[in-house]
């Protein structure tokens, strides 16, 4: 109960932003979201969160099961104490980790504003995990235990939350193509699977960048985008305090958390990418394996050899770190030291669980750069990587474009599944026309749809300001949002076992004029509720058989209704539509042989009248 | 020069409501859109106008040509005098049409609330165009023409708007797999095409309901929804003034207008379905031929022995039109008479060049309810009636769903392009998931995507207000750059000619931090200048090398240029790598033999330099 109610005050924080958001009408719109409360799904001694929205009786007094959804927003946290390590006991009794003392506290860690103030902006102050990796030389990961036969806790309560055979949690994680990421060092973190057996997964990206956000916004975005339904969040700070910002993040985050190292080693090099050497990437790394980051991207594929292919391009290399990668290669006259350590980097991940993402340096960045030499010669050292991690039983997941048109998606999954061998895509979008900045969530979703639906396993979300700006709280919950709708039409396209089930729920709903059980169903219950009550905010509304759209003469699901009501069922209507049918030829038959008098009226068949 | 400021006033107006509605700054954002200016293309003794987008150079100096896109907003009109009717000479130069008295006005035209006062709410005082039809029996289609041989100037205006062949139009059209709505009572519209040789095309759907919405509003919904793209505008009216409303908007519409005149028959018998009869609907479909409907959608596909197929959907019957003629079809126990009356509305529409858009009355309003019985048996109806409408040369479009999951998509266009022998088709998104209301422009962007990529030839907006309540200015604007954003990726998607050459302007402005440009080129300029300047407000951004989501160290297409800066072209940059790929084989084979000594410095060769 307690829980319960902790989940329900961010709930109503939400709903007065959004109203402000939103242009609402000052009154309370929480209602629909009161109906949504934290459950659990027992069994096998695990406990699994999920949101249980109740739904009032249909009109013929048919009781509404309450319907169970999926949750990503785990028990809800105070940002300054954090969430309570539970999978702090299975690490431990696995037997194969110990504690050790860690890397010391760097302050350029957190970028030179924090050496200069010797602190960053807002220290840590919850508890501090004592860091934690694998003994010897043994392997601590999901898929090695996958592997050996191993069913671990955390395939367990994944099969739970997934409603699936654990088996086939097991056998897809054993052979790569799922992979589970969970670090050692990020016990509050509730498992969770990307493989394309199993449901869609999104992906939020946040974090600062040099021009603006703050800890604490990070933090608030980070639970806005997990109550919204982000699967894993991707911390993409490149500002000031980039290891506390993580600090803070992982300490509250009841999903996994992906970075991109490179990132922070830049910083660590005064953003001189010629400065990068292997060894302050290495130390980057393992600060971050001792912080419990879950996955890392990691731009090995660039290599030298590639990236004249780049030279001719409409938007040249749009990643980040592949842009870094290229450049550090040309000065150097060397190949990609990602690469040539990726050897040592599967050692380390193999000693905390941590994932790889490979991520996809020479992804387009325009509609006319898709599917290229580039793009795709990076994606064969991309396959060749996979396997080479599979060789560490270290988890791999392949990232993916980009702006691709619509036409040339599907090719993308197909290749990438082929080459890595079921490994689990994960691709941005991709965006199928470069022309609608502003809107490229949705230009985006279209792609992400389409990619998803051949066997893409994870979606990272696209904001409304991407190319713009850095998205604030608001392009958050649109990105989520958005992603959860392409997501679910990717489950409800291959046809994922159960995935119609609130579809169906909803449009009953709908059909029977339960419009609060219309909100509360659908991904986003404060904006379908405000929407309606734009035009009709009284609460005789919410019970009444239409809505401003069509208004009560014009509603085709209360004609359909009268026309239930009136005529019954399909056997009765379709009776006395034969009948009818029959009484035409009949009449054209009199009429034909020059008849006059009136047809009898037709009387209706007692079935019809029920 | 005036029609240019004329057209840059309302541009005006649309920022500050788009500040209005978006938070912006208070600040200037007309910037971007006062590169935008209404121009000519001139051919053939005709003037299409376009919209001519100027662009800044490039920073090697080059000069980029002004970018021309089509243009739905026509030369801009002041509401109480309407356009200009400039088709009117090429229609009496034809001499098969002759004006006439028409119908009388008839205050129940308004309803209940017209006859009380004497007047409709807003009289329409500009210019009353005396109706024409066609003398004695003859047929004025453009599809007649057609397969007359004969090239109209309407199809010569199509085809310098399409930038193709004219005899490509003319045949299309003559085969039936195109239509170009514009009747002759409409001399203010500028001619268009529909059909999937043609660019993909979307309709708006406005009109008032009897719950709320005035004239003036609905008027101004027209202009903002051409002024962002709309190719055709549908008045929906259900309430006050429908035929006053409608004559507003014809007057001032420079896109074909479709109707739905059962909506209005309906009001003409005070909401009672079941007092509808063949007189008052045809009497209706008269009073909008003389007005100017240019297409109008015909529920005669809704026979009497389909309905029993629908009585076990999970929504029942969801387009107002079906449920009314369900209704009516059971209460009488007669045949649709939409359906037995169907040649007498084919000879109407040859005489005033209206078109068919076939309305789909059985579509599905769930997923759940997604090709089914009832919506193929229609389908099967609605092809029989394009081949009867075509005896009479009557232009024809075929409607199709609303709600399909995403994998079902495909086959609700190749079905209805085989069994109507490549009718274009109108489709209602689809919304490939029902979970999202409120969201409900982005589910059925994703399904709009799919269907015209395989040969929908125009969209129906769906608002973000789908299934909640009417929608306002801002889900107009939004449903309209929505769905220009799926109907150009499935353009991309066909390879339609040309239709890439916006995305690559687009994307060489956005690497070569021509923002102003960026913005420029982009479907709403004004919101992705906004959404830049909520973060970077100051002029330098506007030409810097970063924007605030990554940093000015973060920026990936800068570190992309500086890398063709520093190593040159393709080539240059491949005898680097093969250099530097060189001396690691020597290194290598040297370290192998033992050597010690350090390598030599490696310099750049000159090309390298550049």
């Amino acid at each position: 109960m307690s829980t319960q109610k902790k989940q329900l005050i961010p709930a109503q924080n939400e709903t007065a932003r959004n109203e402000a958001a939103q242009g609402g009408t000052g009154e309370d719109t929480t209602q629909s979201l009161k109906s949504h409360s934290l459950a659990y799904i027992e069994g096998d001694g695990l406990r699994v969160p999920v949101t249980e929205i109740a739904l009032e009786p249909s009109p013929s007094g048919e009781q509404n099961e309450p319907f169970r959804v999926y949750r990503t927003a785990g028990p809800g946290s105070d940002p300054v104490v954090g969430l309570a390590p539970f999978r702090a006991e299975w690490i431990a009794a696995r037997g194969d980790t110990e504690p050790y003392s860690g890397r010391e506290r760097n302050l350029l860690d957190d970028g030179r504003s924090a050496v200069r103030r010797g602190a960053a902006s807002a220290e840590w102050k919850g508890a501090q995990p004592v860091p934690r990796r694998a003994v010897g030389g043994k392997t601590v990961t999901q898929m090695h235990y996958a592997r050996q036969g191993v069913i671990t806790p955390e395939m367990r309560f994944v099969a739970l939350r997934e409603n699936c055979d654990v088996e086939l949690v097991r056998s897809e994680v054993a052979a790569g193509r799922a992979i589970i990421p969970n670090n050692i060092n990020h016990p509050e973190s509730e498992p969770m699977i990307i493989g394309k057996a199993f449901l869609v997964k999104i992906n939020a990206n946040i974090g600062n960048s040099a021009v603006t956000s703050s800890i604490a916004e990070e933090v608030d975005k980070l639970q806005w985008a997990t109550q919204w339904g982000a699967d894993t969040v991707m911390d993409l700070s490149t500002g000031d305090d980039i290891h506390t910002t993580r600090e803070w993040l992982i300490r509250n985050s009841p999903v996994p958390i992906g970075t991109v190292p490179i990132y922070q080693a830049l910083e660590k090099v005064n953003g001189e990418a010629n400065a990068l050497t292997w060894e302050i990437f290495r130390d980057t790394v393992i600060e971050q394996c001792e912080q419990g980051v879950d996955y890392m991207t990691i731009h090995a594929g660039v290599l030298l050899r590639y990236v004249p292919l780049t030279a001719n391009r409409v938007t040249g290399i749009v990643s980040r770190g592949g842009s870094i990668m290229a450049g550090w290669c040309l000065a150097h006259h060397q190949e990609n030291f990602l690469y040539t350590h990726f050897d040592e980097l599967c050692e380390i991940f193999a000693k905390y669980d941590v994932a790889f993402s490979l991520g996809d340096g020479l992804r387009p960045g325009a509609t006319a750069d898709a599917n290229d030499a580039a793009q795709f010669a990076e994606l064969d050292t991309l396959a060749e990587l996979t396997q080479r991690a599979w060789e560490y039983d270290v988890q791999v997941m392949v990232e993916g474009p980009g702006h691709v048109p619509f036409h040339l998606v599907r090719e993308n999954v197909e290749r990438q599944q082929e080459l890595c061998k079921g490994a689990p895509f994960y691709t941005l979008g991709p965006l199928v026309t470069d022309i609608a900045p502003g809107y490229d969530h949705i230009t985006s979703a279209i792609g992400a749809t389409e990619i998803a639906r051949y066997g893409t396993a994870m979606l990272c979300y696209v904001t409304p300001k991407e190319h713009l700006g850095l998205p604030n709280k608001d392009d958050v919950k649109t990105g989520v949002i958005t992603y959860k709708i392409a997501a679910h039409a990717a489950d409800l396209a291959k046809g994922h076992p159960g995935a119609n089930e609130r579809d169906d729920a909803l449009s009953k709903a709908r059909f029977e004029f339960r419009w609060r059980d219309q909100f509360a169903l659908s991904l986003d219950p404060v904006t379908a509720e405000a929407f309606h009550d734009e035009t009709l905010p009284a609460e005789p509304a919410k019970t009444a058989h239409f809505c401003s759209m069509c208004g009560p003469k014009f509603c085709s699901m209360r004609i359909s209704q009268d026309i239930r009501n009136e005529y019954g069922s399909a056997e009765a209507q379709a009776a006395l539509a034969e009948m009818a049918e029959g009484m035409r030829e009949k009449s054209q038959e009199f009429l034909a042989a020059g008849g006059k008098v009136y047809l009898p009226e037709l009387k209706l068949p007692e079935t019809a009248r029920q």
